[in-house]
């Protein structure tokens, strides 16, 4: 599990076999309901407990962008930002050949038969800023492209906040090469 | 100074005075030969051992391009992330007007000289991603405009190998902003 490691995941297990026993029946309890409830939705893949998600179920959301991520955390992400108010993709992971992570593990099917709707006018690609995240990013904006629509990719850049003396150099590169235009 | 601490510094000083008094005297002579040799380039204010820096001497760099950084660290920043030929200007601080630090101080009437001369075609703003920064790129870019430059800003957004969910949300919604278009 992220975050806890041989000792800590003992440690746990000894409280609640030995002073929360009734602690770790909840818990049992929960996790069983949790998988029962918690699916994906038929319509981004986000974690759902109907057949669709909050966030497609909405009637506020802008229907003509699509903010394509890799995981449920990156919606989340994304939604604290505040700054995006269209809809959502969530690709569940990133290509990855090695381990058998291709085009059908991520829904580009249902992703293209979503495009197909032709209600999106702008994909945007917010997969991560990594090897595995560009390559992702690659793939779903040629399929996008074959549809005709607009796509677009998240800025890389210095972080908000950032000092220019302690970013990397890979950051600063991509921060020079795509410069905006001021005014 | 800068990671030193009451305690380092304390450490340092019985150090030298205790049982390294020979390099003592070699640091102070050192710093006092440093003092004597490096000023400011007359021409971008980079801290300099002749009348210009190396940069500014060079025949090699692009004096189309004009960068505008906070401090000689941000120089060598921009240096070392290879993504850059052209010249620079050192502004040696940001707008601060509780300090005392305005225009004058940031040199920029020696920068409206250098625009003046008519060789640079763009100016570069790669002032910090701060509060204080951006309100210098503000000033730097109106000075810009006066004399019809193309101004451009570095790119705020994800670092490169930046994962969104780790990613703070003001940083997301920069990048948000500041998608560009793919291919």
């Amino acid at each position: 599990m992220p975050g806890i490691g041989p000792k800590s995941a003992q440690r746990l297990a000894f409280r609640l076999l030995q002073d929360e026993r009734g602690a770790a029946q909840e818990l049992s309890e929960a996790v069983t309901v949790a998988l029962e409830r918690v699916g994906r939705c038929g319509r981004c893949r986000m974690l759902a407990e109907g057949e669709l998600c909050e966030l497609c179920a909405s009637q506020a959301r802008d229907d003509s962008q699509l903010c394509v991520v890799e995981s449920p955390a990156d919606v989340l992400a994304v939604e604290n930002s505040g700054a995006y108010r269209g809809r959502y993709f969530v690709l569940m992971g990133h290509l990855s050949p090695l381990d058998g992570i291709g085009p059908a593990e991520l829904g580009l099917h249902e992703l293209d038969l979503l495009l197909a709707e032709g209600r999106v006018r702008e994909v945007i690609l917010a997969t991560n800023s990594t090897v595995e995240g560009e390559a992702t990013a690659h793939v779903v904006s040629e399929l996008a492209r074959t549809r005709g629509l607009s796509v677009t990719r998240i800025a890389q850049g210095v972080p908000f906040g950032g000092e220019l003396e302690y970013v990397d150099g890979g950051t600063l590169a991509h921060a020079l090469t795509g410069r905006q235009q001021v005014g």
